[in-house]
């Protein structure tokens, strides 16, 4: 399958991305919820259906049925299985994550452990994981293809541990003591590869040939990458109410972005001093905050974070070159400008 | 195919079926250490290969070996991947288990989160959980069978997370709050599920019919919930240096064993309160644990016990029936015996 080299046609706006996405929910709701029901302990199946029952964009689906039909359109019912298996992937990753964190609330409601107990939510989250697999194993494909896509599946578990470890050694490390190519395999690992698997997931089941697959996994890995790049870069520039949480927390937390490693990598002396003003202490006055931010973009770490996230968009876009022309591809080429520049 | 009905040869002895296991040994620690190098994060796979590296009698893949070749001579090494990854599960739920119970050490060395930390165990957890369906993925059958076995997997995990939130459960309940049902429920998910999938999985990957993979599975099954009450019987009557814990700490921690519910459930008033001095009471005198054990004696509470572990074993030994004779099937004869009757 070759597809054209020369000017796109339009790709989806952002309000035609959103009407893609809710035309996916209906099915993907539906099958969350009969999967999530098949067991025996009842307080075991009210909390792990607890996070996947608070809705969300279940952007990982998406991807996956959206890119089945770019492939092979009307194939996507078939991948319906596997995407819901990743969601329910990246739903036993938060309850975890939280417990690790220990965050308290969660979308503005509080977190599984703090409903239930730490234990409970060690065991819950352990539950979803063993589903997620299960209900990957049901994909309406060959069964060479499951056994490849499990495969592949728990792999990128692995490396989403891999990442969250590498979340977790960050936090322990003087300011400056990490890399940017150490922070861009954390996010890789952390974050990408999920939505790179979802993708990819689409693509074999339809048929897709090596090439193609991995095409949309890359695809799916460079959006991911900027979609986190471009989220760092919001907790300093958003509209806080649309962000939902304090802008600039990052930097108050010591968060080691594209950005505060540029800026700690860059600025000289007396700016680095100002930018340890702010940098891992909770505790920065608005006006330290400021001085920090001044100091961020005076050495351009801000610009050099906002085209690198406006780079990864067009390599991913550029990937969709392997596709024809379909809704579904100018869905996936809308879907990545709205996850890299929106404002929200 | 179809075993014999009269009288059986001699079963392996205690001392064969420990060179049988021995024999085994080789071909799953070599196949364990190679999955578990695999990977990018030098501490998560330090973390991933400290229980694993810790020992223990790999009693899930010896049973998937020893029942694959029973089933067909010489096809076990195409199972060894499959028992490999249920000896994964096995590990990456004694991680979790011992962080949900606080427990500080697992024979004789400080347990996974004391030595790195709580975020990182339930991290290394989930980690070596991936790592075990990739690892059974690899098995070397047709790709349905794997398909299927990692379904079946995968339910299994599901349910041995029932059965921990059982267990949990239990806790919270007042003396007698537990039926015998509960009870053997809470068992046969906890513990026996994997042992059931270790022989389920042997028995597919050697070609058995479906009756031949359920009579397997029962077998395991069986072998499980006797071994649990028969370890439950041995906290009251075990030597003390052999069980390498307190004899009767079950009592003094208020566990509901089949013999507690028994005697809370038949005792008269006066009994029921003299148990009641010792059940659930850490600080327990020696006179109080020797009266509520002559309790549990006098209510036919630990003859009970002891008569059902040793049905469970005569129930899962005529299961064996449906095997051919073979040094493996009398292997598999031996160890129910060698777990159900032991005395360490």
């Amino acid at each position: 399958m070759v597809g054209e080299d020369g000017a796109w046609p339009p790709r989806a706006t952002p309000l035609e991305v959103k009407a893609y996405m809710a035309s996916r929910l209906d099915d993907i709701e539906r099958y969350l919820e009969e999967q999530l029901a098949i067991g025996q302990h009842p307080e075991v199946l009210k909390a792990i259906a607890y996070y996947p029952s608070a809705g969300g964009k279940r952007l990982r689906p998406v991807l996956t049925l959206a890119v089945a039909d770019a492939v092979s359109p009307g194939s996507s019912w078939r991948a319906l299985p596997f995407g819901c298996g990743l969601e329910l992937v990246h739903n036993f990753t938060l309850i975890h994550d939280d417990l690790m964190d220990k965050d308290s609330v969660r979308r503005g409601r509080p977190t599984l452990h703090t409903v239930w107990n730490e234990a409970s939510a060690i065991n819950a989250g352990d539950i979803l994981f063993a589903l997620s697999f299960e209900v990957m194993t049901r994909t309406e494909a060959d069964d060479a293809t499951v056994r490849t896509l499990v495969q592949e599946a728990a792999r990128t578990v692995f490396e989403i541990g891999e990442g969250q470890q590498w979340d977790m050694d960050f936090e322990e490390v003087e300011p400056g003591g990490v890399t940017e190519a150490e922070y861009l395999r954390m996010v890789e690992f952390k974050t990408a590869r999920l939505f790179e698997m979802a993708a990819k997931g689409g693509a074999r089941v339809a048929g897709a040939d090596d090439a193609l697959t991995e095409a949309m996994g890359m695809f799916a890995r460079e959006m991911g990458i900027g979609f986190q790049i471009w989220d760092d870069y919001l907790d300093i520039f958003a509209d806080q109410d649309k962000l939902g949480k304090d802008v600039g927390s990052d930097i108050r937390n010591g968060k080691h972005t594209i950005m505060a490693i540029r800026t700690l990598g860059s600025a000289g002396a007396e700016d680095r001093a100002t930018f340890l003003q702010a940098f891992g202490n909770v505790e920065a006055t608005g006006e330290e905050m400021e001085a920090a931010i001044d100091v961020m973009q005076r050495t351009g770490a801000i610009d050099h974070a906002r085209s690198m996230a406006e780079d990864y968009a067009a390599r991913a876009e550029d990937r969709l070159r392997a596709l024809p022309p379909s809704e579904h591809r100018e869905f996936l080429r809308g879907l990545i400008h709205y996850m890299i520049a929106r404002d929200h």
